[in-house]
């Protein structure tokens, strides 16, 4: 049976997704909550491979489970209590025998959080970038350019898997409570650290440090040598994927 | 020179508000830092003595420094710095002689938050009590018996200072984001556990193990014997403070 799955997690204490010898991930911690349950070596697809840090609301999974009358309810419940309090498995549900929770998917959607009060609220601390005041009207006019189809060498990691031609669906920067402000990226995929070179980018120019205008100059230079810091991962959270 | 403050904390990690030897408290966090800061012994006044674990949105505490010409902005950002990332100095201002963030306070307002999801959600679990489905129409008609003036013997533990004669100004039952389900509880002061105890009684309710009048008759009874289970810490937010 091809099983579907939401979960979400904190990703302060993880090595990222991908699970590694002798490193704490999201995936080990996972695959071996389902081998523990079921008695087999599960491997999981997933659908936003996040990097060291990276928070995650609503993760998709799939896997599949030997045997077709398996309780999916009691499962949930099983994986959610084996994988701790970092991780919550939210939802399990039957899919089609071609579901892929990485193929399928259409696009992902990933929230960047600034915390821009004076004192970094204790609260959100874990999963925003506690920053300076920052310009709005600076960052939305800056966000334009980045949305369609472009070469993305600027902002993608070297040795990324699948170029850097990407296609960004939609990018907005929108004020938050209480001195938070969002940038919400969409896209079919995206390279490495891209949302988060992106992030780092729309800070310099929130700050004053660079014009709206150097966003486009730096997307349509293709040289990542022009960019200053990559935003640190605490503040990212895939928030949700569509099929 | 008399100083007023807003301090945010998490309470997780610390053994309540009030300091004591060799263990971690907001106040001797708070206490240690403006001892570093100001070279002085300062002894800090506060609105509301949170309980091990419980967390504060915008507590108030006053104190002096010898100094009147200190630089308020300054003191903040060390002191900020100093109290480490669980507790943020949120402002800093210079207050009336004969204020005083514990005497001059007209009311506190506690927030008690509970998750309702079937998996917790790891960006809440530190913030919210997580548990099976509620009822909120049933809380709700729970509620109204509790404001006004009443001896809330039933819902005090021993030896609260003060008595346990209190007038609640307002209680309410609201559903959140995702979920999340929030008791509203303000009064000029809470006697021992008050709240949490409150929202034990409502978590039964909501969880048709009581009827909502049961907490009415608990109230009348003024006897402690009768109630169930007190909430935990960390569900519980001191959100605000009203001069």
């Amino acid at each position: 049976m091809r099983v579907r799955g939401t979960v979400a997690y904190e990703g302060t204490a993880f090595h990222g997704w991908a699970a590694q010898p002798g490193l704490p991930t999201v995936q080990g911690v996972l695959e071996d909550a389902l081998a523990t349950v079921t008695g087999e070596a599960v491997s999981l697809t997933v659908a936003g491979r996040t990097d060291t840090g990276v928070h995650a609301r609503a993760q998709v999974v799939s896997f599949d489970v030997a045997d077709a009358g398996t309780d999916l309810a009691r499962l949930r419940r099983s994986l959610d209590r084996l994988a701790g309090p970092d991780v919550a498995v939210c939802s399990l549900e039957e899919a089609e025998p071609d579901f892929s929770a990485r193929f399928s998917a259409k696009s992902r959607r990933y929230l960047y959080r600034y915390l821009t009060a004076a004192a970094a609220d204790p609260f959100r601390r874990r999963f925003a970038w506690h920053v300076r005041a920052l310009d709005l009207d600076a960052m939305a006019a800056a966000v334009p350019p980045i949305v369609g189809e472009h070469d993305f060498a600027a902002f993608c990691k070297a040795g990324a898997h699948g170029g850097t031609v990407r296609r960004v669906a939609e990018a907005t920067v929108a004020p938050g409570p209480d001195g938070e402000v969002r940038f919400w990226v969409e896209a079919a995929s995206f390279g490495h650290q891209m949302v988060r070179s992106l992030a780092g980018a729309l800070a310099a120019v929130g700050h004053g440090r660079r014009h709206p205008e150097w966003v486009r100059d730096l997307l349509d230079s293709t040289d990542r040598a022009g960019i200053g810091n990559v935003a640190p991962p605490h503040g990212l959270t895939l928030w949700d994927v569509r099929y």
